[in-house]
């Protein structure tokens, strides 16, 4: 079976196929037909491919930080998203269902800043963004700064299919989620972890170190700084989707809004092209519209995925940035750049087999 | 004096030239200089143009609904937008100062759909998006859903400057405001007009009729969908900025954020091509990432301003929005397009008239 695409680039390995038998059955119809119809046949089961990528964040990640431990408690996380989703590609389910199912795994994993082990902000809450989009239609939703929903990728999706609206935040967007059923927090404690408490308190003393008592300038460590989940899909349909959700950065303002909401920064998906999850300086990658601008370097310059997603990191770095995306094309290429020491990420390879990696 | 651009582009007259007695001084020094050197002056010479245009919203707009009283007030308001962003071009300040103070001068203004005259939610009460963007190092800063701020392009300009962020929403924002000596409302009587309430009791109204006393289908009239002021413009120093104010869409649920405070969707500015501001149904200029496709089109499929702003809202229309947006590119060339029957739009033309336009 020729896999052109796959030579081509160097992560096209990283998808699976289901289409082998059905292949053979499809070859034999088309014995009726002419060479080219049957050409033509091949090459669209071909097609028929699906993949999974998903993300925990990107940073500081070192060897000399991590025990033995805690390195397996954030691979068992990634696998248990990619597994989330790869249960629904598998059976015929949609890369919508496949991210939402998958990043709602990490939300509710406290190794990862989304969800249960959010970040704190500098008055001491958590605020988390969300989206989710359908490369099928462009249909998207987006949640910000809300403060007492679990799972935030959930009410993004019910923004996108319910609200009439995109992107809602805040109590609005918490007024929604009740309406609709979900239930909502009646205080912020189901986020608390005591490793992200600690890590506020320690920038809040750098700060006050640093600037004095009256001093109210940021100080934030890269260690800190970082922390998103997201996934993107394809699946055997051939749509495209991603999603992301985040606690954003630690210290952060009230009410600041990061990238992963921001349809088109750090949450993208087209059919034509790909998609993408970002995961890094949030102001960076909005400023440089990082998922678009993946996805019309492929359309309108012809760049392959990975080269997009590198050229696009790359001007990221260039405005002061750092951090990483997944993405994932119509073909089933993924690509997986970040330009920090580490980056929490996984994809199921052509056997199913789940490939989870940390460092560079 | 020869200006390509000028000819091949439809839009291209409406700047404005304070080049030609420099222009004269220049060649004169050049004399000295090769040929070949006066020439390269002289294209410098031609691109020190600068160029404003500035909107206040797309939608149904008709003749047959106008008195002449009002259409006059409209035609004064758009003026006034231009004069504050002209008069700061023409002593060779920055796009960045001119697009500030022509959307805030539409803020104040009562007739239009942002500050002073901002929708009503359909809580009855008032949400204000706005965002600025400077191409010159695409440093933006955003505001969505806050209540208590007369200006919020004032407040997105410092969100950039001075926040570390580049988006913040709802009482964060308003909270950093304060802290940066920005005066909140004590409560939201300030933007209170007859005719938005007038506009939110009879959609209500349809709402309660078409679904029957449970329902809750949004029912929004065209008329009344759109509603958004913004400014683009190129300064001396050939610097691209963009600004834009809304207070979104009648009846749109508390929380919602549109496409104004979007960077790369309802805002955008990138030195490399074209400063954006659009109006419309945000939820489908945020799907489309407008600001950053125009962009995406002109800086990697060599489209012209012209062709690359109607290529993407073609776009816009095919999923389903109306509306319109303003752009202006690196020469100065400008482009208005808008599928509604109308759109308040004015710019200023070579010799410094205000020309301003709007219906079809």
């Amino acid at each position: 079976m020729k896999l052109p695409h796959a030579i081509n680039c160097y992560f096209a390995l990283m998808l699976f196929s289901a289409a082998a038998p059905a292949f053979a059955q499809e070859l034999a119809r088309s014995i009726t037909g002419s060479a080219e119809q049957a050409r033509e046949k091949h090459l669209k089961m071909q097609t028929r491919k699906f993949g999974l990528v998903v993300h925990g964040g990107a940073g500081t990640i070192k060897r000399s930080n991590m025990t033995p431990e805690r390195e397996r408690e954030y691979r068992t996380g990634l696998e248990r998203a990619l597994s989330a989703g790869y249960e629904i590609l598998k059976r015929g389910g949609s890369s919508l269902d496949a991210t939402e199912a998958a990043v709602r795994v990490m939300e509710d994993d406290p190794h990862f800043n989304a969800g249960k082990g959010a970040v704190f902000t500098s008055a001491g809450t958590n605020e988390l963004d969300a989206a989710i989009m359908d490369g099928k239609n462009l249909k998207a939703g987006a949640v910000a700064a809300i403060k007492h929903i679990k799972n935030p990728v959930n009410l993004a999706r019910l923004v996108m299919e319910k609200s009439g609206h995109v992107m809602m935040d805040g109590e609005g967007a918490e007024a929604f989620a009740q309406e609709s059923g979900v239930e909502l927090l009646p205080d912020q404690k189901y986020f608390f972890t005591q490793e992200r408490w600690d890590a506020l308190q320690k920038i809040k003393a750098a700060e006050k170190h640093r600037t004095g008592q009256a001093g109210k300038e940021f100080v934030i460590t890269d260690q800190d700084r970082h922390g998103t989940v997201g996934a993107v899909a394809l699946d055997q349909n051939g749509d495209l989707a991603a999603a992301t959700s985040t606690g954003g950065t630690t210290n952060k303002r009230p009410g600041r809004v990061g990238d992963s909401p921001i349809i088109g920064a750090g949450t993208y998906a087209n059919n034509a092209t790909c998609a993408v999850s970002a995961t890094g300086d949030g102001e960076y990658f909005i400023r440089a519209t990082v998922g678009h601008d993946v996805s019309a370097l492929m359309e309108y310059r012809g760049m392959s995925l990975k080269e997009a997603a590198q050229t696009v990191l790359d001007k990221v770095a260039r405005l002061g940035g750092t951090g990483g995306l997944i993405a994932i094309d119509h073909r089933g290429n993924i690509a997986l750049p970040f330009n920090t020491s580490g980056m929490y990420r996984g994809y199921v390879d052509p056997n199913g087999k789940f490939v989870v990696e940390i460092y560079k």
